[in-house]
């Protein structure tokens, strides 16, 4: 399956970036169902398989997936500092949680956390986030055999799943500026995309 | 007048990142007229004189202006490398363009177009941005005089003042949570915040 051209140019983008750990946080952007915007850093957690499905993971206790269980709509701004360039994606976010019935998704869950660190992996099994602070500081230091007593996956980890429609990136250096647009969805797992220089 | 204690976190950590210029790079979220949201890469220009108030610049020809005319609803999400903190800041979003009535918001644009440098009052003079690419190379760079035959301000340039009314303030190192929030809007001009430390 050939990859789309703005995938191929994330990874690029990626590579000349890699000296900076922080060059993986993008800011994700939602709707909250009073109909004002919410915007958080996370972690761009690489494409899923060979698509270009962007991953993110979240605590599915976060307000996040309240909002997208209202409108999946989102856009992700993501800047590259080393190189100088801005990607703006914008689509719709699906969360894969512990209810999740498609086998291939939950396994794809699955995956994600055994990727994780294993205090990463901890933070699962914190007090619920954006509560009154817990006042017993061993509730935000589980040992390993108290997560892994909570399940084979902590109920609390999500899989982000983001399917781009639109990538809007900004090359600051060159002074260029490339919008891509899926214009059909593929029938073979490959979608058409189309692809104009605009003014930056 | 006393600052908010979220103003004074501000500032000390930008002074912990001064040494990253793109520490001072925030995302900015808003919502589409159709619903969705809307994120991209603004920079902080500092806080209008001795308030709270936000400001940054954008061209006035750019989407953002029109979404903020239907939903001045915002959020900014700011990560700081360095420090590994994340603020997260809710409010509303004023556009301060070449129409402007009020005299000393007139004057706070004119005081910023005179901060800006000359390479970056020269984009205000580029073509309409998000328009298929202008062919004529020269376009993209006008010389001082043509930018200053514009006007004393090229018509362009917009000055977005942004009023915080809630900030969620994340200190990675530190696995502190605070949220700060306008609880009643001061009638000497020193609004009344709550404070509280949450879970991360």
């Amino acid at each position: 399956m050939a990859h789309t051209a703005w995938r191929t140019a994330v990874l690029e983008s990626l590579a000349n970036n890699k000296s900076l750990p922080y060059a993986k946080y993008v800011q994700l952007a939602t709707v909250r169902p009073d109909g004002k915007p919410a915007c958080r850093t996370v972690v761009f957690r690489g494409f899923l398989n060979e698509t270009d499905t962007i991953q993110f993971v979240t605590d599915n206790r976060s307000r996040k997936v309240e909002e997208i269980a209202k409108n999946p709509s989102a856009e992700v701004a993501w800047y590259l500092p080393n190189s100088r360039e801005q990607y703006r994606m914008s689509g719709t976010l699906q969360v894969v949680n512990d209810e999740e019935k498609d086998p291939f998704l939950a396994q794809a869950r699955r995956d994600m956390w055994a990727r994780q660190s294993e205090g990463a992996q901890a933070q699962y099994a914190w007090p619920e986030p954006g509560l009154p602070r817990d006042i017993n500081p061993d509730a935000f230091s589980p040992t390993p055999e108290q997560v892994a007593a909570m399940g084979p996956v902590v109920p609390a980890f999500a899989l982000l799943l983001f399917t781009v429609a639109e990538v809007d990136h900004v090359l600051l250096r060159e002074n260029r500026r490339i919008v891509y647009e899926r214009v059909q969805d593929g029938n073979n797992g490959s979608d058409v995309w189309s692809c104009a220089e605009v003014n930056p």
